[in-house]
């Protein structure tokens, strides 16, 4: 009687341990993959082993909720950027919807030949024709002036390849990123060279950023009144923050004063973000989007000859950098199952 | 028998709808008072009107909770500012520390003028003087090393009246609307016209306010690297961001990218960013905070023949406009019950 109560006890026992264990193990097999759009391999392990590694209390990696960053670049990282950054796609149209108000644009480049459709043209745009067009687009009206420009253009304009909102283009493996480091307790932010007030217009419905979130390129605005004696802030033609390359670490330090513990990026200007963030220590995880899929998406970059590209330009030197730092390159072609969420 | 059954299902009915009533009744009187360093009156009880007005389904005024933001100024409004910013101290004690290295400035005002302990003659200091005390303190280091030293001050260092560290002198009151504000879903953002970096060196201990929610006057930076090659921030002698008047809320539309719903301030250099928020709509609350009590804290600005301040400076003309536009104006001496948490 002893014996089979002991026995019973020890069985208990053992189930029980043998049951918690079985629980843990079932328990996680049936947690849904927080990733399910990235293919397995090293990777995808990188993003996984990084968050346990960070949120493990007591280990040497660990870091509070409350420090959690995360940064990630925009064109090419969270949607595509060929065969021109959205944002002067909508700068283009822009300068078509006001020509009829601007005449004198019919005899004057950089305008006559955006007018005129003329490609070979607007190939060989300078960086003075192209800040003449996105002054002459961006500048000139109130902060919700522009904002709601914006929005009308994205609700109606279409990208030239797959002829759909140019939001259906961000990459579903990175909604999934930047979901599965938010239910962990990171703070997702955009760091872009693009306009700031440009992606803050869409961000916060395609990608779940507040606008607080989003750190881009920023153009001067000037507080003033209207007629009826409101405060409003203007967008005079000045840029204020250039926010590629060193621009990046120094406008992060700006807004959110402390290095981010993962950065994503995808081309020359995001290499010093990379480098501060692994300059913060903490395990760090950096990763960088290769291009490498031009038939669900496009090519361009260092690798297995790829061509080059002015758009999103990512180096032999920056391949090289990431090699010897230990940064992760992200092959679009291998490590994606899926790219857009309209594919099938 | 039926008319006794109907009889006690009407009592209970009754029963029960007082009863919900006065549960809930109580339950409302059983919570604690946020803000039990207020006295009530008008002033505490716009504040709660406010929290109740915004956080109304289906009300005018609704803001949904990822929208609510309050930004407050902080010298003045969040800690004493008397009879200098703390700010200022901090710079005259770095002089005072670094005058050693630099046998120079025995003999060059600024630095001579400090280095005596000639109240007389830093009295008469120019912003050009300041700005070099400033640059001498505050630059030629990384941003880490600067933090540093902030920190280290801030830990040491006690005010000139009541002789306890500075982060002593915060308002109670004031954190007791930030904690209010906070557990009604607001964020809360510092909008100071000092340094942003100095101000993050203390603001999550002190206010619990994150360092990426404190918006200030900014000195540019440099990124490069140290002699291990690793990417590090150098302050140069230059400012980026005055977040002072108008640049307040132009640098809120730059970091929050939208209007605040309540804004505290207690200076000229408040009005614009005051101003702003009110243009919001959407029900806003506007608070200056009114130095008149000198027994307690200070006293000065425009009301009831209170002496003019270079620190902080309330005009008439704000305490005007405050009256026409509907702001609070918060009076230490009625308002407030406690100032500081070490009071009796």
């Amino acid at each position: 009687m002893v014996a089979a109560l002991i026995l019973r006890r020890v069985v208990l026992a053992s189930c029980c341990a043998v049951g918690i264990v079985a629980s843990l193990y079932a328990s996680a097999l049936a947690q849904t993959d927080p990733l399910p759009s990235w293919n397995d391999g090293p990777v995808k392990k990188s993003i996984s082993d990084f968050v346990v590694r960070v949120a493990t209390q007591g280990g040497p990696d660990f870091v509070s909720a409350q420090e959690r960053i995360a940064v990630f670049d925009n064109d090419g990282t969270l949607w595509t950027e060929q065969p021109y950054y959205f944002q002067l796609a909508f700068a283009l149209d822009r300068i078509k919807a006001m020509a009829p108000q601007h005449p004198e644009w019919k005899t004057v480049d950089p305008f006559k030949s955006v007018i005129a459709g003329d490609r070979a043209a607007m190939a060989k745009f300078t960086t003075k024709d192209l800040e003449k067009i996105v002054f002459a687009t961006h500048t000139g009206m109130t902060t919700g002036e522009f904002s709601a420009l914006v929005k009308d253009w994205l609700a109606k304009a279409h990208d030239p390849r797959w002829h759909r909102p140019f939001t259906d283009l961000v990459y579903q493996p990175m909604l999934e990123v930047m979901q599965y480091l938010r239910a962990n307790g990171y703070k997702t932010y955009i760091v872009t060279g693009g306009g700031q007030e440009f992606v803050r217009a869409y961000a916060d419905q395609t990608y779940g950023i507040p606008p607080e979130q989003i750190i881009g390129s920023a153009l001067d605005t000037d507080f003033t009144y209207n007629d009826a004696g409101k405060a409003i802030l203007m967008r005079p033609p000045k840029l204020l923050l250039n926010n590629n390359f060193s621009g990046k670490p120094e406008d992060i330090y700006l807004f959110i004063g402390q290095h981010p513990q993962a950065a994503f990026g995808n081309s020359t200007g995001d290499r010093e973000m990379l480098e501060y963030t692994q300059a913060g220590g903490k395990g760090a995880l950096m990763m960088l989007v290769l291009h490498d899929d031009p038939a669900r998406e496009y090519a361009y970059g260092p690798a297995e000859g790829l061509p080059a590209s002015k758009v999103g330009t990512f180096t032999q030197a920056l391949y090289d950098e990431a090699q010897s730092r230990g940064w992760n390159v992200i092959s679009m072609k291998k490590d994606w199952k899926r790219i857009f969420s309209f594919e099938k």
